[in-house]
């Protein structure tokens, strides 16, 4: 008897020996989240779903997770990055338009007249955008935003724009990669652009980029060869219902994990969730005016133009069971060059 | 020196029987394929751009090879296999439509008037299209599809339209594939319908499917779930220069190899050939009248309005070094149910 107690004992002690040992050598794969609630469902997810004989299981294959951009993988304040770009485009194309500094809307971009920029309609912005995306070719297109990115800071941490991004998302993403999803970035800005950083900043290769995208107009060049123009003309608005649409038209079905951040993420969190019942959408919340920003108007927050939060999604979150990460509370660390 | 000269002889005898072996021991990955300068220059290719070192490698995530569906993969003669699906689906979509009667283009269809139907223009294909591809839900129609390619029979072979696959061109995917290469579809065909049996008959996953596609349309059905409709308007065509532009909104850039067989495969080709040097061009030439078909007007063939190969097309081919593979002479065996 006192034999097999002991025995009993030291298998024990053995079993939390090793069940310690066990949980020392698994490194957490989100260790810049604190734990709660929205990291517990990201690791109930990827288990779940990776896990054989789960009824959630899904093959290695058909794993796929969507991610929009602004907002949600990168800082989208005071202004889109892509936005900051159109304008600075401007600045250096003025030279060749030497009507721009007496004509709407590129007046105001040239005179850096932030009130007057604040009020830009729809319209001033498409102005804006096909004076600054169209007319090149998709090699030239691509080599004016490469230079530019290596080079343009953000105003508020003087660091590259692809800096600015959110180091938890990060460990999602590559946390999700490593256990045989494919991430894709489902974004309402261009395809073309997000495309040249996607790689090196998300570890999301061109083919995983969804993106507003201009129609192309393939031609050939003086030598004969074949080359796609950008002339002025919208192919695909992916935000708000365009995301779930350009969702299908990319992959055939819904993804089984989406975040977003916006109303215009609303349609594609829907879409995910009509996959199944084992589906994860999470909205991140920018709750953090110390770290980042605060903005809404969901849960009191202050209202904003850019990336808008509205309480009807934060309440749709809440009734659906879709998590709402909170920037505050739920991350630790908030951009990769934090100590 | 008598025991050195054995011993030197002995080796080489070693070396002969261990290369012998090893000769044996790697199976021909295009065992359908006669030797000749098509499978030659397909395993040229995979050899330069997957091994390391050579100027022509590519990184393994980077390689994307593109077929065409129609006439290259499968089958396409008499009638493309998705227009006999279309004129099945009026037969049996007419017992709730009366006026089809006697109504065209639809009338002609329900009397099998087949003088009639070769005369159809676009605009009568386009009112078939409509009647039988819109209207429903994305997975109402991948449901109507399935269930017809299940049963539907090709009327030379009286065997499934999936069983009428070219098995040289599954030993080209495939080998491609265990070579770390994407093999994509980019078909003229619609996106929806083919993505139905890809994956099962090509080993092609959905989101590997080019096609051309109609709009979706995002909405909620009764129970407040989100869905997508098909309404009848095309977002995207892609055939002929289309092919090429669509390839740049998938993939962001060309891919290295592509395989077509008719004038839509053109500009695909042709932006392939814009990639770089070490690209790969091919083009079937449908040249076996007792086999499979003989069509052209390329090299003498019999001019067809299905899968058109123009003289061209031929001589673009021959002046830039693309491989014309001819299914009288390259390929031992063409249906995989051949023995």
């Amino acid at each position: 008897m006192a034999k097999s107690r002991v025995a009993t004992v030291t298998l024990g002690l053995l079993f939390l020996l090793v069940a310690s040992v066990h949980a020392q050598s698994a490194p957490d794969p989100l260790p810049s989240w604190n734990d709660g609630s929205a990291k517990q469902a990201i690791i109930k997810f990827v288990t779940a779903t990776t896990t054989t004989g789960n009824p959630a299981f899904v093959a290695p294959g058909a794993r796929f997770a969507t991610f929009d951009q602004d907002g949600t993988l990168w800082v989208e304040q005071p202004m889109y990055t892509q936005v900051v770009f159109a304008l600075d485009r401007v600045r250096v194309l003025a030279a060749e338009h030497p009507a721009w500094k007496t004509t709407e809307p590129f007046k105001s971009v040239l005179a850096n007249d932030d009130a007057a920029m604040a009020k830009f309609t729809m319209k001033d912005l498409e102005q804006i955008l096909i004076a600054t995306h169209t007319g090149m070719t998709t090699g030239q297109f691509t080599a004016i935003v490469k230079a530019w990115i290596a080079t343009a800071r953000n105003p508020r941490w003087h660091r590259p724009y692809t800096d600015m991004v959110y180091q938890p998302m990060l460990e999602v993403m590559r946390y999700l990669r490593a256990n045989g999803y494919r991430t894709y970035i489902v974004t309402g800005g261009g395809q073309a652009f997000v495309r040249t950083y996607a790689q090196q900043t998300y570890g999301v290769p061109p083919e995983q980029v969804i993106g507003s995208a201009l129609e192309t107009q393939f031609t050939y060049n003086a030598a004969g060869e074949a080359i796609l123009m950008r002339p002025p003309k919208l192919l695909i608005n992916n935000d708000f219902s365009g995301k779930a649409e350009d969702i299908y038209l990319f992959l055939g079905g819904p993804p089984q994990a989406a975040f977003g951040n916006a109303a215009g993420d609303r349609q594609m969190l829907e879409y995910t969730d009509s996959g199944g019942k084992d589906a994860l959408m999470m909205i991140v919340m920018h709750d953090d005016a110390v770290r980042e920003y605060a903005y809404g108007p969901a849960n009191g927050l202050p209202a904003s133009k850019i990336g808008t939060f509205p309480q009807s999604l934060y309440d749709e979150a809440k009734a659906k069971g879709w998590n709402v990460i909170s920037m505050k509370h739920d991350w630790k660390r908030i951009f990769p060059f934090e100590q």
